[in-house]
């Protein structure tokens, strides 16, 4: 096993291409048998081995930095930095994180989740360099799909501007792409290798005049695919253009090639960009013919890719319903941003085609696109999760709330998601979406409520907000009153407590009333749909019959409903009330399953119960 | 006066070229004339005057939508438009706005004020006429500063992707550019518009083939001015390779020939970007000299260009304290986002010319570039107007707090704006801040105040924002307490009231508490100064003793101090006490100098004191 020789940073600077070659294949065993249990991002990472191990063996990593976009892709990464053996913990309460974390090891130089960050950090730690007069690299790896996200376009303009040296790896993981340039590329690899070493002395500065040619190349291949945002790419000539040097193609997984190149982008003084190749899930078969569901993928059974549970998600049932209302109302239009199966919206976009839009990583854009959509008549259904609505908060405010402009947000992923950690966690949207005028905020008990509110929604032509959690439903109630804007609904009725729940949480709260009946305890218990507007009327009738209250919401303390109910209780000037809020704290929530994570803060139904019981005298 | 003639929409059609002439000079003057008086944007309108009399003479206003973007240089488009006359009350209370609004005209088809949503939105705009069969144009406007805002490109890429049909002018008023280019600028016109008359009908395919000409004169230009991105020029071969016709550039002084370009353009089924050159401050010779003080500006006189009234703003004590800072700690670094010198930051920029960026209209970038600074051990101090923050607020959320890193944001124009309407507003920041785990939140009441929050911030070591609000401070209390984290500040002692304030109203309250003191009533007056951590125990002494309380914040209702005062009372069961709020209402706060809305809003101090007599039983 080579693996035994990698313990620690730069370890692998003392292997020969061979035991590079062999360590490559180790590396993808573990990580294809590790993610078959753990789940995690397997295609990316298998794309990436090599790409990784020819950049730590070039780069010193004890100095030299590397930022990786999104950061998914860092398994390998991790192995290489003194993580081989946590690595089966990853992603696991209290093991190592999915993503680079500066508190693992100090060779993740910056926290990632999000896309399209990576640039704009390594400008800051270059420029940081710069003025304290440091000498070290720094890396940034992004894909092809992270560079649509605004904030790197905006960021290579400064790169490029600015000419701080850097390097850009541009993690080029399109097959269409890489199968029409395969022709080309250790022509090109070449050529550019040649050109850059006779001109390295001269200081660099016409090394890539034959540019446009490989320019030329790739934009035939671009107009090839013009019907998905993910396949745009955007050419060398245009990285020339804005003054960043252009490296490549080379093949992403041949270690000596990529070796080369990096050795070579040492010498500039200037910003670079080095084009690999890769193939996403390269060396797993499953995962190269299906890369998108291996993409991020719960355990599976290694020797078939098959995934081994499989439940129905309220992604699912929001997209088989909308589907249902698309049939019967042609102004039915679906959004999203690079993320179409993990909303549910694969079925809509075979069937409707014409009414789907996959924008690519771009939320910004996808936010006013809809409210150009919504003003001149049809009815926009975003949907993208709750996280990601950060990134197009401006445009909810500004471009669809402040016009008061019919779009449908579908908030997916809402609440706690588990095993991707703290980057991803949906605990926030709720209180961020509550201060913005106009703005009409549900959230369903089940999956069934959830049609409801998607038609309620559809019918309603304002703007409105539906947000519900990855996976599946709580269930045990099948009351389902019509839906009526701004009006909550009585599940069950009580003298003890007034159990106030939103989204998830209700039906918690139905179970946990369904056992303190069994301890003789009555329970009014609340499902609140309207955060805004609150069915204020209902709730302050409760409250002062029972004078015990109970708030239970899957989100962030400050902001949502419990400074909802704490702000009526204030407003009315309610007394002698106990009231106990059950939300997450005011801090980033780490990963593990929901289940470990709820228990950890004390947000499952027992230790509620415990709680409660606690607290009564 | 040819200008008789233009009464309604589509009235410039009947227009000859000489008339035409004449009356771009006729809105020009018109529009000097209501600027100097209103204040308002001076240099970007005159700009586009022969641009717009252009657009609306080739397009039927009737049905074809131009959505403007930023939408400041909308005063053409409203002369024309029939709001002539209306165009004196123009940015004042119940006047017309100084952007565009569809509740004012059909003609304003969709609302701006942010910059780079117009390709967005007009793609939206686009896809559902297409989906409903419909058939008008659509043209977005956008000039060559918007186009860095990251949501642009993001939208460009999906445009060109999908072969939306659709216009986009791309307003170029870099006066570099267009003094280098003007030579070729004739002939490449002339160029363009044979070839396309002589292809249109073979569908266009190949018109552009010698556009790289092009693409390479304009990339010499920006080589030449690396050091400022707003100077970053996109050329018309990039838009080629996304899938983006490019025509021009032509003069945007020339009506003529414009109009034979948008004509050509609508001969096209694919998305054509037509590159205009302009002028900012065109035929006002102090604006031509200085487009940058005259690009949004007070009253001033005509004459002399002279701004009538100068007076110290929170911006400029801010920048000038930086200064001062920097000198003795080389750490600190300053960035904006295309605001240098409304956020007051002119004079570090010339004095640390290399730890000052202008990131250019990229907010995103802006932040997560500061957290790569701070990572690496500087201390960047970002500034950018309150409601500009909203476009960065995922950064915020993701790269600086997750991280907890020494990130110092400014946020400056919070609160009520005035003039610039609901758009610019900095009603939000307080709220949407507050949620964030890791940042303290402060607020000045004074200019001393900021310089002294901006030393404590600098020493903190954590993400941190410090907000105040346009203009200058309120006067009258030369208290100063030492900043201390989580600590308000006691003004005033009373025994009748708690008047909790936070900034610019904090002084507010002061002045209310020295009016009341002649009534015979004694309040408590607090300087909350950090929202977060709140002083709960001081804040709590207080209500306590008095029972009645007075909160004034210069924010919204939800979500700001309200709340936080609100969840407090809650929080500790606080009884019998009587509580007034003084914030903006859940709505969305349109124009008027600060003062009328104060009073519209009954937040002004007399206003207050009323309430506050008649509340008193």
């Amino acid at each position: 096993m080579i693996m035994e020789k990698i313990n620690k940073t730069n370890d692998v600077h003392q292997l020969d291409y061979k035991e590079k070659s062999i360590l490559a294949q180790e590396i993808r065993d573990t990580i294809i048998d590790i993610v078959s249990k753990n789940g995690g991002h397997l295609a990316s990472n298998l794309g990436v081995v090599e790409l990784t191990i020819a950049l730590e063996s070039v780069f010193d990593m004890t100095k030299d930095k590397i930022i990786w976009d999104v950061g998914h892709q860092c398994y390998v990464h991790k192995i290489l930095n003194g993580r081989k053996d946590s690595l089966k913990t990853i992603r696991q309460l209290n093991g190592i994180s999915g993503f680079p974390k500066t508190t693992e090891s100090f060779t993740d130089c910056f926290n990632t989740g999000h896309s399209s960050t990576s640039i704009s950090a390594a400008m800051g730690i270059a420029k940081a360099r710069d003025l304290q007069k440091k000498d070290y690299h720094v890396i940034s790896v992004i894909g092809d799909g992270a560079l649509t996200g605004g904030m790197a376009l905006e960021a290579l303009n400064h790169v490029g501007c600015t000419q701080t040296k850097m390097i850009i790896i541009l993690n080029d993981n399109e097959m269409s792409i890489s199968k029409n340039i395969s022709g080309m590329n250790t022509l090109l690899t070449k050529l550019r290798s040649k050109k850059n070493y006779r001109h390295t002395n001269q200081r660099g500065k016409e090394i890539i005049s034959s540019i446009p040619a490989v320019g030329k190349v790739i934009t035939q291949v671009v107009r090839k695919s013009k019907n998905a945002v993910k396949q745009v790419f955007i050419p060398g000539m245009y990285f020339e253009e804005i003054g960043i040097k252009y490296l490549g193609p080379v093949d992403g997984h041949n270690i000596e090639d990529m070796e080369t190149l990096f050795k070579k982008a040492q010498d500039f003084e200037e910003p670079v960009l080095i084009h690999v190749l890769t193939k996403k899930g390269k060396g797993y078969t499953f995962a190269e013919e299906n890369p998108s569901k291996f993409h991020g993928i719960g355990a599976f059974e290694k020797g078939t890719g098959e995934v081994l549970t499989h439940s129905k998600s309220y992604s699912h049932v929001f997209g088989d319903c909308l589907v249902k209302l698309a049939s019967k109302n042609r102004k039915i239009v679906a959004i999203t941003a690079a993320m179409r199966d993990g909303v549910g919206l694969k079925d809509f976009s075979k069937k409707y085609p014409n009414r789907f839009f996959d924008v690519g990583i771009a939320e910004e854009h996808a936010l006013t696109f809809a409210a150009g959509l919504a003003k001149e008549g049809m009815i926009p259904v975003v949907s993208i999760y709750s996280s990601f609505y950060q990134r197009a908060y401006d445009q909810v405010i500004h471009d669809i709330c402040m016009q008061n402009l019919p779009v449908i947000l579908c908030v997916d992923r809402a609440g706690i998601v588990g095993n991707d950690g703290e980057t991803h966690q949906g605990l926030f949207d709720l209180a961020f979406f509550k201060i913005v005028p106009n703005l009409t905020i549900m959230a369903p008990k089940n999956f069934a409520e959830l049609e409801r509110m998607l038609e309620f929604a559809i019918s309603f032509k304002k703007p409105v907000v539906i947000r519900y959690p990855r996976g599946g439903e709580l269930v045990g109630c099948s009351s389902l009153a019509p839906i009526k804007l701004g009006k909550a609904e009585l599940l069950m009725s009580g003298e003890d407590y007034s159990i106030i729940g939103i989204g998830n949480s209700v039906l918690k709260g139905y179970q946990l009333a369904l056992s303190l009946q069994e301890k003789g305890i009555s329970c009014d218990v609340i499902n609140v749909r309207f955060l805004k507007p609150l069915d204020s009327k209902m709730i302050l009738k409760s409250i002062q019959k029972t004078k015990h209250v109970i708030v239970m919401e899957d989100g962030v303390i400050l902001g949502g409903l419990s400074s909802s109910i704490k702000e009526l209780l204030a407003d009315y000037s309610l007394t002698d009330v106990s009231i106990q809020y059950y939300a997450y704290p005011d801090e980033f929530i780490k990963q593990g399953s929901c289940s470990q994570i709820e228990k950890k803060y004390g947000l499952d139904i027992a230790s509620i119960e415990k709680t409660v019981l606690k607290e009564k005298r």
